[in-house]
Order: C-alpha cells, then structure tokens, then sequence
C-alpha cells in the first residue's frame, strides 16, 4: 500500500539524520497522497540505523486509524494530520529538534529576515507560535499542537507555501512543502538561518530586519510566476 | 567473568567517542551486575582505538578491590561506586567532559528546562553539586565527588531516574541509566540541551523556566504507566 | 570550449562543498580566460552531486551572452562579470552563503584585522558594502550588486588582490583571486577569519584593530618582493 | 638522516589535521634530538596531503642553517629553535592557529583555570604574551616572537613542561611537550578548554577561577611523583 510514498518518507527520514537535523529517535517526516485521505509517517521511537520503508505507517487522515502497518505511528501524528486538513497545499511535513531553531523556539522568538539566505525560502518572519493553554497540554495535546500554528498562520494571514515552516513555543519547528523532500530542504534551510541570525543579532543588538524591497526580490527571483532562479522544466 | 557485562561496557566507552562526547582519553563507562555486588569500568588512561572488551576491569562494591583485569581501573571508579550504592536502580553510569556540559559545570549553575527536548528526559532542573570543601578535595576526592552528588539528590528530594544527570561544579557531567547504554544515551541527550540552553539564555536574558504543565506532559508521554511514546514491548 | 577552465571551475565548486561553505546549491565559482572575454560559471540551481564538469557554462564577459552550454549560468552571472571588467588582476571569483561570513553581512559589519591569520591574507579590514536603493535593489540586481561592490573599493582605494573579499549588505560574501582556486582558498579564510572575530568581540567589547606594524609584518612576509613564506617557484 | 625523528615530526603535522588544528597550510610541529644540537621541522606553505616524512627539514639549533632537506623550514623555525635553547625539557612544539586560542590570542587575554578539564593539562592561566613593539617585529620576527613567549615565562615563573601552552598576543597559540606527540596532545586540549572558557565566561560574566585546591588535586594526580592516573609503565 502507497508503496512510493512509503519509499519516499524513508528516505526523508534518513535525509534528517544525514543533515545532522535529529539525534537518537527525534524528528519525523510525512507525506500525503494525492487523493489527500492516507498520510505515511514514520513509527514512533524507532531508532534510524533499523528502519526500513516498510515500517512507515498509513494513517487515515480523517479518522486518524491506521490502516497499513504493525507499529505505532509517531507520537506527533496528530499535529501532521490536522496540518494536512487546513493547509491543503502542503504535500510533505517534517518536525524535528534541530539545535538553532530549537534555540529559538526554547526563547519563545519569531525568526526575523536578516538577509537574503532568508528571503530566498521564506517570505516574511518565521513565526513562533503563542504558549499553550493548560487545557490544550493536557486534552489532545498534540492535535492541539497543530492547531496552534493554524491559528498562528491565520492571525498573521500566512500562505503555508510562503512561509513554510514554524516554531512550536518551548518545542522546536515544524517545517513542510509541496512534497516531503521540499519539507526536507526546509528543515535544513530554517536551521541554517536560525544559526546566523542568533548570532547577527549577537553581533548588532537591536538588529532590524532587512530591506523590504530585498526580501521581495530575493523571495519573487525564486518562486512565482517570474521568477527566473534555476532551471527551467 | 561477566563477559557479557564487560562487552556491553566497552561498546559503551566506543559509543561516547562516536558521539564526540569525550577527547583523548576523557571520560568512561561502567554498569553493575543483577546481584549488584560487582561493577565492570574502564581502566584509566589508555586510548579508545587500542581498548577491547577484556581490557575492562572488574571491582568488587563492596570493598573496592579489583577482583578481574590486569590493568587499573578508572580513577574516578569511587564515584560510579559509591553511586551505584546509593541509588539502587542505576544499572549503568557515564562520566564526560563534554563540552557544553562542561561549561555549564564550570559556570556552577543548574541547567533549566526551556523545553521539550529537556522535558522528555529529565524531569526538572539539571542540578548543579555545590563547590567542595578543601577536606573533601584533599581526602578520598573522587569518593566524595559522588557523595556531594547524592547529597545534592536528597537536598533537592530528586528520584535517580527521573533526573538522570548531575553536574559537578568546576568539573564535569555525570549521567546515568537502568543499563549502560541508556546512560551513554543520556550523556548524549544532556550534551544536546546543555547547547541549546545556552544559546537560549543569550537570545533573551533572564529567560524563565518552561511551564511545568509542559514539562508534565512531556515526561509522562515517555516515562511511567501512561507512557504512550515508542512501541510497547 | 575551455575544457581546461570548466575543469577548474567544476572543481572549485566542488571544493566548496568539500570545506562545507555552501548549503543545497547556495554559492558559485567562476574563472576567466587570459583573453579576459570568456569566463566559465556553475549553472544556475543544480545539484552539486549531479553536476559534471561539462555542465559548466561560457558566458561572454562583454555581451553577457552564454556562448557554450546547455544550462542557465548562475543567476549571480551579472556580479561576476562586471567584477571581471572592474577587477583586471582577478582570474577567479567566489560566492558562497557561509554561516559566519554571512553573520557579518547580515549585521552590515566590516571585519576589522584583530590577528595575523587576517593579516596573512587581507591586507586591512574587509569591507561591508553599503545598502542598496530601491532602484538598484528592482533593476538589474545582480549587475548592482557588484557594482556596489566597486563603489566601495575605489571609495577605500582598496586593491582587490590585496583586499580579495567583500560582503554585501544583508546578503553574504564575494571572494576573488589570480585563478579561481585561489578565490576558494580565500572563501575558506574569510570564514575562518569571520567565525575568529566575531568570538574574539564577544570576550572583549570594542577590541580595538591589531598593530598596524603587525598586520604590515605578516601580509608583507606573504605577498610581494619581500616575502619569505613557502617554497619559491 | 634523523629518519625516525623526521617520521615523528611528519605523523603529528598530520595528527593537527586530523583533529581540525589546522587549516590550510596553518601550523607546524617540531621535534628535538637527543643531543638537542638538531631539531626537524615541517617545510614552509606545503599542502597536507603532498606532504611526505622525507619533506620534513633538520636544521642546526645553534646556526639555524639547515643540514638535511631540500625545502625551505617553516617560517616560524627561528620562535621553535628559541624555544629549544631556553626549555631545556621541551622535545617537541607545536604551532597553530586553532579557532578558539586563537579567538582568545585576538583578545590578548589568558586563559583562567575554570574546571578540572584545565587542571588535568595546565597549572594555572595558560599565559597570553604581551605585544610586541615595532622593533621587534621590524627586526628578526619570529626568533622574537620566541623571545616575548620565553620573558612571559620568566616573569611569571613558569616551569614550560607544568603550563605546556603560550598564546602569542594578536597571533595564537604555541604548544609543546616532553615530545612532540605530547605537543600535539596538548594542542588539542588548549583548543577544548579555550572553547569551553569563552562559553563559561559567557554564561556568567566575571566568573572567578577554580578554587586553588581543586586544581592541586587534578595536576598532582596526573603529575609528579604522587600521580596515580592512567597505567604505570
């Protein structure tokens, strides 16, 4: 069942640890298929060394059953699955516990764009999302977790494909895109730009973000309708 | 004698050099036997790539002798002893001068749950021991250095196993576990939020404690009878 | 066409990847011909692992065309090349996104010498170029950006063998040398030199720039008819 | 000629790569004969990876003229003959510009005892070296570089073989040992505690050094006749 698929979130997995983005067992990697009712997760608490593709776990996205698998999907399946209802374009997700924006994150701040390695991938601040209520922790505490980055992308009138990525308050990031290797990339690019803007900011306290007209030509040469970065189909 | 012990020792020992969580010769491993009347250490001083399993050094708890192995155990062997003496569940204990570990022993202070990641494995605040006394120093140091860190348990009423992990001020880590490798694991685990605190600290200054309903729900995902994270046994 | 020079330049890139100065496909490297109107560039957005030396592009340095190649040259072509026309000394130039590098580009900061590793290779600090307009930052972006680059040294009278690095405002650095190998040698210096100084300012605030006898000393003992460092041809 | 020696000295240049001492060609290791008349040095701005035990350099510590070799020694041979005369116990030195000395030779500041990771290596402040007056960097550089290396110690009281590590001020820092693989050693372990300091430093400002019992006790239980780690020959 969803064989490819199931092929392709392995092999995000294993791109996390490569990238040096997860340690023992933390961070998991998603996808949803095309028909956008079966998502394939990685089990939860399997160590990376003895996971193979067929240990990914298909999970209903409306009912939350798993329907193809003998493990537990990860613990975070819950906030995977109501991200996929709400942001519709998103085909791949991926959390970990990456140190630098774990970093940020723990301090409760939104990632502020700095330069252009920002700006090529994520259009406007990296958004961290309020702290959880008392009620949320303890009820469906991890369908609560997805819930409050919607919540987040809806006050600030967020597109998840501009902006794909956020920082869970007191957790870590959370990061997707219109595939799971998208979702990947992002990972490794929020990492990135959370080491250097921690210490730009060390550098000049008070450090204001970049030039708007910049932001916009660095985030419009690579995505939209004239971007002209890369190669073309 | 307790062939199996000594493998599991020396895999563990291997481990921490693979992790980058000790340089040269620094650090070491042990773990105790069911009857808990013998312990399996590292000898002192020689280099990881010339070390194998029969290398390891078995002494008697009771009466510190060494009762199998040809070479002098770990200096700091008293400490895991007396340890293994006092906290009754600790099957394995790891000593490190990591480094971020290290700097935040060197700085004397405790290290603070900021978030998740702490939270899932040590329940509170990584305790600081007090400075030692120049009696304590000069007399049986390295017996004392693990009677500081009990004391520090009891002052601070703190269950072994929910707060795998003590800093010795001026000093080092020391972490422990059920077996040998879960403390090898908690080693790791300290190092990684020994990092990010650090960094957190400096994004926002006087940056508080994570709330305690997180950190609740966290380490009861994982820990005690209503653990739900991993697959069941 | 230029067989040789795409050569240089396919491993060049390489070379960056090896000394981890560029993330994904962030960053690019360039070499002209003795002729000065041909240079070989990386193509725009492919893969490091997928690229081949003949993937190389020839660009003509006046008319901006690629003359050989079936690939879109780097969207950063335009900086090159009129640094090529600027800069007559240079035979190679140098992109990259450079964690440290690029906190000081971020910060607007130029690296002032604060030791001989600096002195070694930069005769003087590197400079941070202005911010750009409005109007420079929505036409012709990439050719602005490196005339901004050139605004600046002739404002600093700065020689560009003897200064062979700048940064841009809010983006990253740009290195340059006689061949294109030499332009890698000097990305992996400056970030050296990037992640040293911005260390060395956090111990002491408002360290003053090195002896100026000093930084003479060691970049004179380097470069020109005195020097005495290495082997002679 | 000195073949064994030569090999010595070739194994711990490569030693300083493989622990990331070194970039570049940054950085040079010696050794003294028994005699103490000849000592084998590295040649100058020699690729790592071209570089061969027989390329290594003998020269005669009394004239500085080299005996055996067909390169030129390392620029730096006059600060390690220097050292040779004055250290009678030194056999081996190691120069380099590791991040993290060299971090704290750019602020021309000491590094203060702060845990037992120092204690272990070095018997108080590893000593930072005034700056040098235009004279004596005008005239005979490197022979004075050894000279303001050689007063510190003097004037601080300094046994070379109990504080095995100087930084040279604005430059970085000069290691040595019985012999040269010691020298190494003790590179590698000033790197560690210079990281780890800056961070401690960092954490809480003005943070005194380790109390002087504390010290006594990790440098005499490695050190002199009372020692009892590691393994008795």
């Amino acid at each position: 069942m969803l064989k490819a698929l199931k092929e392709q979130v392995f092999e995000a997995n294993i791109a996390l640890t490569k990238h040096h983005l997860v340690v023992l067992t933390w961070g998991n990697a998603s996808a949803i298929n095309d028909d956008r009712d079966l998502m394939v997760i990685k089990p939860s608490g399997v160590q990376y060394q003895d996971m193979k593709p067929s240990d990914m776990v298909v999970v209903n996205v409306d009912t939350s059953k798993v329907v193809d698998g003998y493990l537990n999907p990860s613990s975070d399946t819950e906030t995977h699955r109501i991200l996929y209802q709400q942001f519709k374009d998103v085909g791949g997700i991926v959390h970990t516990h990456s140190r630098h924006a774990t970093i940020w994150a723990q301090a409760g701040k939104s990632i502020n764009p700095l330069g252009t390695t920002h700006a090529d991938y994520f259009y406007g601040a990296v958004p961290c999302t309020r702290l959880m209520t008392r009620e949320e922790i303890e009820t469906n505490y991890e369908l609560q977790t997805g819930k409050v980055i919607i919540e987040t992308f809806k006050k600030l009138n967020l597109n998840p494909l501009d902006m794909p990525a956020a920082l869970v308050h007191s957790h870590g990031p959370f990061t997707w895109g219109k595939d799971v290797m998208q979702a990947v990339d992002h990972a490794i690019i929020l990492e990135e730009i959370c080491y250097m803007q921690m210490f730009s900011c060390m550098l000049v306290s008070n450090l204001g973000n970049m030039q708007k007209d910049l932001l916009d030509k660095h985030y419009l040469r690579k995505h939209g309708v004239n971007a002209y970065y890369g190669q073309k189909g």
